[in-house]
């Protein structure tokens, strides 16, 4: 049995490229490993050179570094669309542990290019930040799933609805993710029972995204052009009164430059309008009694 | 004598369209009052629809509302250029209590176009921010004089080299602004004399900066595209071992829109990058020694 016989396309992937039907996407393991193909163009080498640097930096301050992959080298490997080797970045699997995680991914920041971009680039970017909720809101949703029930599985909207999302999308979306009636249909008013829970409390996503806020407000060694904020948690262990394995990650490196001593503005300002939008939820979740979440207040009175 | 008489161009103004040479620009008068002509397309309508909207807005708090000019109303004048009456906009004079005001212009945010703009404005406010230290900076210095002594009078760069600012250059003048030599010429390296009195300290640049931050995070009413913060303090001031008269004050609305329940994070973003590049020359002034600075280091000790 050969290595790729164990790997297989990661079933929580809510956003890029995906390894199905023969084309080229990530692979995870059974180790915990997950496996991403690099990009044909220079994106490929930028992200590896970024991911290289990024783990040998010693000026990262380790409450940071939580926040981001572990990284273990780059490997050649069969890729996923059969077209023989291929190399991969090796990734730690940020869901392997997870029973069933609820994931939202963010692109963070209203412009996506960087300063250097050749204009073609520039072009179809803007254009892009344009049409999406990047240029109005500072951040656009590029994909998610958000865990219903064992019967109902997940609510996973289509990539070309999410890509249409408006201000007021973006808004319900923030609610439907800590819902527990989610996946039941657009009809109903998001419940926000895990509100509280995911975005609030000191270990929370807001606590976690200010936490990256203050390192952003100081650091001037890298610009984060096109990166991805991971939110996720997992309802089941909220549900059994657990933790519930509230985290956030960042992803996606291929555009990240030099800060040349200047702080990531775009990235900064981008993640103040998250963390704004999460507060309001936070502030009105507009349901959340204890009749409409009786399983959540009961285990998690004390929080 | 008509009121036209007792007005003049104002001696201070360090960026925009100047009355002088018969040329359509702001006056004064000598009870303290600055009027701007409305431009003549839509954004003198709309920066006196912003200054009347933003008077009588009463969510607005007293610490916030000092850091913009009080406003008059609107008023027919004569105008600067000799061509008859012209509706002018009746603001505070910012300067006309100072006897000899350092004054920088910086426009804040790296994108100066509201989402809405026409496309040709698009395409030429994006060149210009491309162009400038906008995009990379967060912000692009507009203008700026300093004064240097009775003898020297003020270092006051003119417009185009000013728009060529790289950001190193924008380093060394935020240095500039705050030293005693610089008017000197551009060999000397900028003293930074009166960094920790303009810049820091609990009244200084950067704290009223900080409070701005702090409303910049919450509020979701205006998003002020194309906005200046102006630096102000008075040299002569300082080395009377006086209060030196530190004030940051917002100017320029014509392109402010509605912010519609999302932070300004393109305002917000610019207002960071500067704050941190005005920490930078306060942790490593360089210089300010009692030698450097004799006379302020003996008046200000206390401080």
């Amino acid at each position: 049995m050969t290595k790729r016989d164990t790997m297989k396309a990661p079933p929580h992937q809510v956003a890029g490229h995906q390894a199905r039907d023969g084309k080229l996407g990530p692979l995870i393991d059974a180790a915990g490993h997950f496996y991403k193909p690099l990009q044909g163009d220079e994106r490929g080498t930028k992200e590896g050179a970024f991911y290289t640097a990024f783990s040998s930096n010693k000026s990262i301050p380790d409450h940071i570094r939580k926040f981001f992959p572990i990284f273990h080298g780059t490997q050649l490997l069969e890729a996923s669309d059969g077209s023989g080797l291929h190399p991969h970045l090796v990734l730690q699997d940020l869901v392997s542990s997870r029973l069933s995680p609820s994931i939202m991914d963010i692109k963070i920041g209203s412009r996506t290019w960087p300063l250097q971009s050749p204009e073609d680039y520039i072009n179809k970017c803007l254009r892009k930040d344009r049409e999406t909720t990047s240029l109005s809101l500072g951040f656009r949703i590029s994909g998610l799933q958000v865990y219903g029930s064992k019967e109902s599985g997940y609510w996973k909207p289509d990539k070309k609805m999410i890509k249409r999302f408006s201000a007021e999308d973006v808004r319900l979306v923030l609610r439907k993710f800590v819902s527990s009636n989610a996946s039941a249909g657009s009809g109903l008013d998001p419940d926000c029972c895990f509100a509280s829970i995911v975005y609030g409390g000191s270990n929370g996503i807001l606590a976690q995204l200010l936490e990256l806020k203050a390192w952003f407000e100081e650091q001037t060694i890298y610009h984060f052009y096109s990166c991805s904020v991971l939110l996720i948690y997992d309802e089941e262990l909220v549900l059994e009164g657990r933790s519930c394995g509230v985290e956030i990650k960042l992803i996606d490196f291929a555009h990240v430059v030099e800060g040349n001593g200047v702080i990531d503005h775009n990235f900064l300002g981008g993640l103040c309008s998250l963390i704004k939008f999460l507060s309001e939820v936070l502030e009105a979740p507009k349901c959340c009694t204890t009749k409409a979440c009786p399983q959540v207040e009961e285990k998690n009175l004390d929080k």
